[in-house]
């Protein structure tokens, strides 16, 4: 498939617990589920959708290395690499594509800790609070922002 | 129209200036465009928007309260209100609505004072960064949110 | 009447939405009551009261004004003005009068932004906490202050 | 008497000094003329005040322990200690009582350090700044507590 | 008159009061001599002076963005708004003429929040403590910076 | 008994309350049961164990003087003290015995201020979280602390 | 064995070091020794301790979520990630056991930046100070825990 | 003896433990010696020396209050209560008398926390880093002070 | 010439640089073509300027001290000497002129640090943002100063 | 080889993308060619450099230890991790080398966060700012330092 | 005479002032006065008194580094250098000499800024808010200090 | 000798005293000797050294500014002017040549105050740590610079 339709979608850290984990913040959808979501909606709008989870920062810099030359957009939800990840922050900085961040939760209705993200000053946009419905408005979006 | 099909969209201070104002940061379409698309994409969804903008914070409080009655769900980009109105967070919170947060720039990429919203812990989910396009992905979002 | 038995009860943003939003905060009753309460005990102890309402702060600004020559007295809820308005505090600090601002709510017992009031400097004390009888307690006072 | 209409006042460090400290600021009268006036309209309204006052943290500690089985509500002007004492707090706290704190002066118009009360949170409400009149109001306001 | 020779002078909230609020730090000259002096100094220099107060930050607002097309420059003296208004910044940055702010009294020597412009940033430059003056100094300013 | 087998174990304020304070932060256990525990542990270990407890700041002091002499080491849990009490922490700082700061709850999982301890830099370490369970580790800690 | 008796040790970044790294602060004791009195101490008391050191935040991640469905509660000492690994503090928070949080030397009485858990607000409790007794001291809690 | 000649020394938590205490930091000296000093000293100078030491706050204030009455002049080395006690800040400041605080150790060059006085801004003055020197200096200044 | 007419104009450090240090920010006007102009901005009004610069905060506080009895008015300039000069506070503060505080440049909209003036709350009031105008409008600003 | 003339140079995370990454900022050398220089410049000094680049924080902590036994020094540009790796700092604190931290870019020149390095206070000394020359500097240094 | 009998008194910025500068805060005697009651008062103890004032940060640190050898102890008062001075604080630090911190005012109870002291953790000790009598204790404790 | 090979190496206050100051912290050597190494190195590589120690803030901005057409970069160890001296960042912020910043401590591993630079944002980079060895590696990373 063209380069320039594919997508790649990071999960960061404790996402392969989604389902399990406080279901009354973060949903009671699998991760499984959710990719399934993402996949179908991908198809739908004929953008090939590359989904991987660590739960490793260095793991996550090398994908955001690696999406540089094989994709044309960056979905990420860092988890709570986002509060802190001055690294994969420098990793998405200096890679020109675009880059939607995506939170399940409204972070800035939570903890004090939470409503900072280091991520936040390098990417394209944010979408947070919206549960999986989040990953699926990125998709939307990275849709109309690639085609630019 | 089914006023559970009825959403508002509220504009905050100085984006009646789109367009003309700092281009480079907020877009080079003036707001009627953006009103324009967002109609449209209203009405390929069968939703009704009511899109207003105002300047005043008094202003935008009455049109919230009235929204309790009359409207669906509050798309709402509240300016530079979003860094210090609690009298507009007050009335969002005491709105049994659902609520998106949207942002044309990226707001947590420039001055820092804009990186904090008072806000966003009382809304359902924030959209920022992409333009116009965060109107039209809020719509999105909107949709499914009022279908629960 | 005499201006020196006038009082005038200013209600701040939102509460309007007495009775409705967050009852377990506020009260279940709503600002027509608590107002025929406010009038009841002003009657009671001879003091005429003048109740008003706004959301916007340009409006409370002009009311405070107007309290100089033509009241005794300022009961005021600022709602969430309490805790930015500067402009609403020049106001009150201009005023020769005595002034008690009142709170439904313990706001000591919120949310931390909910702890600082700016308007209290400037004025001649503070009743908070008890729902509305805040604002009964605070004619009472009102009637000793204006005696003097 | 019914130790359901049995209200203790306490007053913390210091307020033994009243009349003599400070008086443009905490008022002209001693404490016995206050304890007087509180005494008097205790009993117009039914109510039996056992009144007392210490310098030292741990006697407060122990008549509020104390309070939590022979009497209906506290009124309490915690001195400065409403500023640091979280012993008086976790005490206050763990009594299952209406409780009114109030202070003689404004504490948000004086020191910045003393517009920060670590009582406020635990308590039902606050009355602040009317001199002598602040305990009076509470113990209204505590009349009507105790009824509910 | 050209309207390259036309100046807007805004006064913000409370400005009304002047020689009524506190003289001692704000003068004894009430608004409508200030006003006077204003526009007998503007004429000498063959400029026409639009001047208006309003205590609505929206007003304001509105006001700045009606002055980019029919005036040459922007005095403002946003009083309290100063310390908060980001909205007046917002409307100020979007506007692409010579801004003066005024300050009668010399805002960095009294309360520690006064000291603080959220304006500041935006404008060409800040004159402040002089009382009448400092708007007469401002509108010498501005003859010189509009023939630039 | 020996003095190197005897410990000294100081309950701070409020404790005396306990099974009735909060009982889902404390536990339902009352301080009389605890201390039977306690006691019970110790003389298991061949531990002599004197338990005291008092609300009043001097006491603790003069007591954790008193241990100097007359005790191989000292078990406390300074309640509310732990974050304020300089005096304390400067006793038990001038005291040349093993000490175990103990907490019922977890500290770290409460409001913010109860997170810092101005006691722990002078102790030999910490046990919080486990309700009673806390006072009987420390107690196994310091038979092991002891024998060095 | 009954996976209701197994419990995993979890020793984070630098504590493979033990022994050689400034012995002074973190005892003379190698980690293999520690680990012996764990098992040991372990046996006596019919747990079974599976014990795992890394170096690496994802790594520790892993056993954690491993540690969910396997064991029936967590020790961990986070060496230096306990300061800001929000990551494990999620996966920790993610995990329905009991969690004992240990270290070595008193955090509380070093630089200021290890004065802080990001750790402890989702843990049981911790234990803190006592060298390689921390860790028997938590496994004597462990067994209490896991019983109730 | 004439009260204008008797001058009360009050020495704050812990000083009883002088000479045993850190003595690296406090010297070598006991309490006992340090007094002798200061008796002699005081009647060479012609004035009468009443000494006291206590650990508990609420004491420290009952003797200061006292001291208004019976002394002309008040030393006081406030120990740890130095640094948060509010309460005897505002006892001394109640109190009409020439009050020198004094410090054993230079507070200024020990740990962050001892670097800041509440008790400073209501004295007179202080001596403060010259051992039991500072004390004997404090009476110089205060024969000075009571002459005036 | 009458010293009620003589005027000193202060430039702090690094002001001899004007013209090839950082154009765009201070101008492209050397010291010398600015002293020019404002002698005879001077000359015009009737007042003799007597212009100094030195890059040392001595020698700065030596002819403020100087200007107290030789001149009837202090422009001053203090380069980054405004944001940590104390020194110069203290002597500006000392010396019973009026005092008009300049900036070439609009210092609140530069670095964070530019946008504190310790000499401020000393001076009569201050002018900034205006280029060598800035020195001008004061100048015109002092004249109205000394003939008060 | 001697094992005392045996240096590794470890580059941490994103340094891979060198040469592509905001070359303005980090220059347009890429890592094969910075690393080339090193070598050769090693060689001339008769030292053996070993140089390896890592995304894992986990990795360069491993690399660290074993630093210990076979190297005679260590340099390190640390990347991100330099502004949060706590754990990075306890593994180069363990270790009893010279250790030299470079950064190409002059870190105190950019972002806020930048300016502060958790690692400095733990290694011998800093080179920042002069892109592929702070590594070489950084091995004179280097030569300079074991050779003691 | 003896160096050992030698003391340096040195005069920080703008004390050259006194009697002039604000005599409410900092006494009517001038700088003479003082001086000559230091000189008699050191006649009478047999120590030299070497008097000097500056108002430059250099020539008192040049006066510092010269006392090193030519006298026995250095009483400085360093005016408003105090609070920012970090070269002084070196030059003092680098001095093995008994050194006294000497203020008139009490520097405690006035501006915020004025509380924090950069010099005083390297003295030997502090005495402040005596006026002229200040510099006599201080002398009277410099004997002590330079006998030892 | 050709200006573009001519070096200016300035010393800030105290550095004269190399040598006797805490040598611990500073090293042994004189400034004398560290002059003498420089300048021979400075010779080895063709670079004439010209360099100056000055304990005025006002004699090094002078120098700077003599440097800029004089020399082709400067060497600069601000002593501890590096934390507040904003003049001097100004003076080096003017020169368009060079600028190596040098100290011979790790100012990171010290006190709070000496990790910030306010120079450090203006030069071209930093050494530090290194003792005398930090101002060789400047000279030749300065060979380097000079170069390009």
């Amino acid at each position: 498939m063209d380069s320039r339709k594919k997508i790649i979608v990071l999960h960061g850290p404790n996402l392969n617990l989604l389902g399990q984990r406080e279901p009354e913040v973060y949903g009671f959808q699998n991760l499984e589920a959710i990719n399934r979501s993402i996949a179908e909606e991908g198809q739908k709008k004929g953008l090939d959708t590359e989904i991987r989870q660590s739960n490793s920062e260095g793991q996550l810099i090398d994908w955001i290395h690696e999406a540089s030359t094989n994709y044309a957009g960056i979905i990420i939800n860092p988890g709570a690499f986002t509060h802190y990840s001055l690294a994969i922050r420098d990793a998405l900085a200096a890679i020109d594509l675009p880059i939607v961040e995506v939170h399940l939760s409204n972070i800035y209705a939570r903890e004090e800790f939470r409503s900072r993200s280091v991520i936040a000053p390098v990417v394209t946009g944010q979408v947070s609070g919206f549960g999986a419905m989040s990953y699926l408005a990125a998709l939307n979006i990275m849709e109309d922002l690639i085609r630019k």
